[in-house]
C-alpha cells in the first residue's frame, strides 16, 4: 500500500499506538507536547515547511516565509496559551541554492524571532539533492493550559480573526492578481498570530478547549471535537469574513463561505468557553486586545452541521491531506 | 553567489552572527543547545537526514534507518553529557512511499527509544514532492555539562572507540561486500552510542571539553580546537582500529589510518582530559563501563599535527562539507 492510500490521519493514529505517553498531560495529537515545567508547563512543537508543498518560491518571498515558519510555530504555542522562548531551525538545502535569497530568509526569521522575543539556539543545516526542506522547533512556557479536548456541550464556539483570508491571498498570487489585494496576500505571506490573546484565553477557567486554525476551520473544528468526543453547529453568517475577501470573491467569483470554512493558514485560535460567560469575556477580550472575539457557533452531542439563518447547509469541504 | 561556493562553516557563522544568545551557556555552536533547568541544564539539538543526501533507501533498511536518526541525536546530547528524555519527529513524506517500509521505520524509532529510555512526544508529518526528509528533534537533561571550548593545553586527547568503522560500513555496502564484514556494516547502520560514558565524564573535573564524532575526527577535532581556541598533535598509532577495519582494509586496499582520522559517523565521544589523571581515570573508565576510553594525543598551543613514531605525516583529508 502506498502512503497516499493509507492518508494522514491513519498514519498518526498508528504513530500514536506506537509512542504512548507517560502522562495524559504531554504527548502526541495537540498542537504541542506539554512538559511539566517550573510552576507551569514548557510546551514543545514543531512545524516543517517543503519546496512545492507548502511554498513556492516564485510566490512568496524568503523574507516572508522566514517570517511565516516562525509565525507558524508561534500559533502553536499560542493554541495552548504558551508564550514561544528558544527555536531550533533545520535546514535541507541544495547546493545551487542562491545565497542572497539564503541571507533574506535568515532575515525574515530574525524578524519573526525579535517580534516574538524568541532565541534561536540551534538547528541543523544539511544539504539537499533538489527541494528546500524547513523545520522549526520551537520551546515556549505556559502558566495556564487549554487542551483540544475539554470542549463541553453548549460551549460558544470562537474564533479571534477572519477566516479565509490566507487562501485567497495564495490563490491571488498564484494567478498574478495579488496588486489588488494587498491584505489578503498579506494574511498569506505574513500572519497575524495571537500570543498574547492566547495566554490571556488560557487564563480564563471559562474557557474550555483552545486550537489554532492551521488547516482549516473545518478540518481543524473536526479535530477538536474528535479530542472532545461532542459535536458542532456552525452559523455560517456569523463567520467572520473581511471586506476584502468579500470584494475579491465577488472579482473571482468565489465563495466567501467556502474560503471562510475550508481556507488553511488563517492561524488565528479556536476555542470553546461557557455561553453564560461568554458576552462578558468577548468585551473584556476587545477592551483588552481592541480587536474582537467572534462566536460562530455551539457545541452539541455529536456530528458537525453548518447553519445559515437556521437552514441546514451543505458545504463543499475539500480536505487537506497532507500525502 | 551559490550556496556551495559560500560553504557550511561561512553559512553557520552568518546564522550565529545573526542570532546572538542570551548568555553565554547558550546557543548555536556546541553539540546541543543548553538551558538552565532545575539544580541542573536542559539540552536540546536536532539532526535531520535526507534521502539520497545521508542515506540511499537500498543501502540501510528502514528499522536500521530509524535507529540511527534516534542514535545519532542521543550521541549528541551524550557528548555534552546528558540524558536524552524527549524526542519530536518530523517527517516529509512523498505520497507513494511504501507503508510497509514506514511501518518497519517506526519500529526502528521506536527500538532506538526503548533502549534509551525516550518519549517520542510529538511532531509534524507532510508531504514531500519526492525524498524522504527525516528531522529528530531530542531533548534530554544533565546535572553536569561538558562544552567544546574548555580544552586545555597539554591536555590528552581521548576517544571512546574505534574510528572509521561505520565509514568502511557504508563504502561496502555500496559495493555490495557487506556480508563478509558484518560488524562494520553493523557500526554504520545501528551505531553504538554512549550516554552513561558521557554523563560519566562530564561528572570528572579533571575531563575538560568533550563533543562527538558525527563528521569524522579530523573535522569534528579542529571544531573543539577553534572552539577551544589551542591546537593538537595526534598520534596515528595510537588511534583506536579494529581489527574488522584492519582486515577490510587489506582486502580493499585501503588506508585505514586515512580512514579512521575521516571516516564520518562513529558516534563516539571525542574529549580532552588532565594529563596527570588522565591514567586514573581511564582505569576508572574500564572498570565501571569494561569498555576503553583510547588516548590518542595531547592539546597544544596551535595547529593541527599528525604524528607517526614521531615522524610528522600528511594525511589526505577530505573534508566533509554538506553543500
Amino acid at each position: 500500500m502506498k502512503l497516499k492510500e493509507w492518508g494522514e490521519e491513519n498514519f498518526i493514529d498508528f504513530l500514536k499506538s506506537q509512542f504512548s505517553s507517560p502522562s495524559q498531560e504531554i504527548g502526541i495529537g495537540d498542537d504541542c507536547a506539554v512538559l511539566p515545567y517550573k510552576d507551569g508547563y514548557q510546551l514543545i512543537t514543531t512545524d516543517a515547511m517543503v519546496e512545492d508543498i507548502h511554498f513556492i518560491k516564485d510566490h512568496i518571498s524568503p523574507e516572508n516565509l522566514g517570517f511565516k515558519i516562525v509565525a507558524a510555530n508561534v500559533s502553536d504555542i499560542a493554541a495552548m496559551g504558551g508564550k514561544p522562548e528558544h527555536a531550533f531551525l533545520t535546514l535541507a538545502l541544495p547546493k545551487t541554492l542562491d545565497t542572497l535569497w539564503l541571507k533574506n530568509f535568515v532575515k525574515g526569521i530574525k524578524i519573526a524571532c525579535e517580534r516574538f522575543e524568541i532565541n534561536l539556539l540551534g538547528g541543523d543545516t544539511v544539504g539537499s539533492k533538489k527541494s528546500i526542506f524547513i523545520n522549526l522547533a520551537l520551546i515556549g512556557s505556559a502558566r495556564n493550559i487549554k487542551l483540544r479536548n475539554a470542549a463541553k456541550v453548549d460551549d460558544v464556539i470562537f474564533v479571534t480573526s477572519f477566516l479565509g483570508d490566507s487562501l485567497a491571498g495564495l490563490q491571488l498570487l498564484k494567478i498574478a492578481s495579488a496588486m489588488r489585494f494587498p491584505q489578503l496576500v498579506e494574511a498569506h505571506a505574513t500572519p497575524e498570530v495571537y500570543p498574547e490573546q492566547g495566554q490571556w484565553l488560557a487564563s480564563k477557567t471559562d474557557v474550555h478547549a483552545m486550537m489554532d486554525i492551521s488547516d482549516g476551520l473545518d478540518s481543524d473544528l473536526k479535530k477538536l471535537l474528535k479530542a472532545s468526543n461532542c459535536g458542532a453547529s456552525i452559523n455560517l453568517e456569523k463567520l467572520p469574513i473581511s471586506n476584502s475577501l468579500k470584494k475579491a470573491c465577488r472579482m473571482m467569483d468565489w465563495n466567501p463561505i467556502e474560503m471562510a470554512v475550508t481556507g488553511g493558514e488563517d492561524y488565528c485560535l479556536l476555542g470553546t468557553a461557557s455561553a453564560n460567560e461568554f458576552s462578558r469575556l468577548a468585551k473584556e477580550f476587545e477592551r483588552k486586545f481592541a480587536s474582537q472575539v467572534h462566536p460562530i457557533g455551539q457545541v452539541t452531542r455529536q456530528g458537525l452541521e453548518y447553519v445559515e439563518n437556521g437552514q441546514h447547509q451543505n458545504i463543499k469541504v475539500k480536505t487537506f491531506n497532507h500525502f
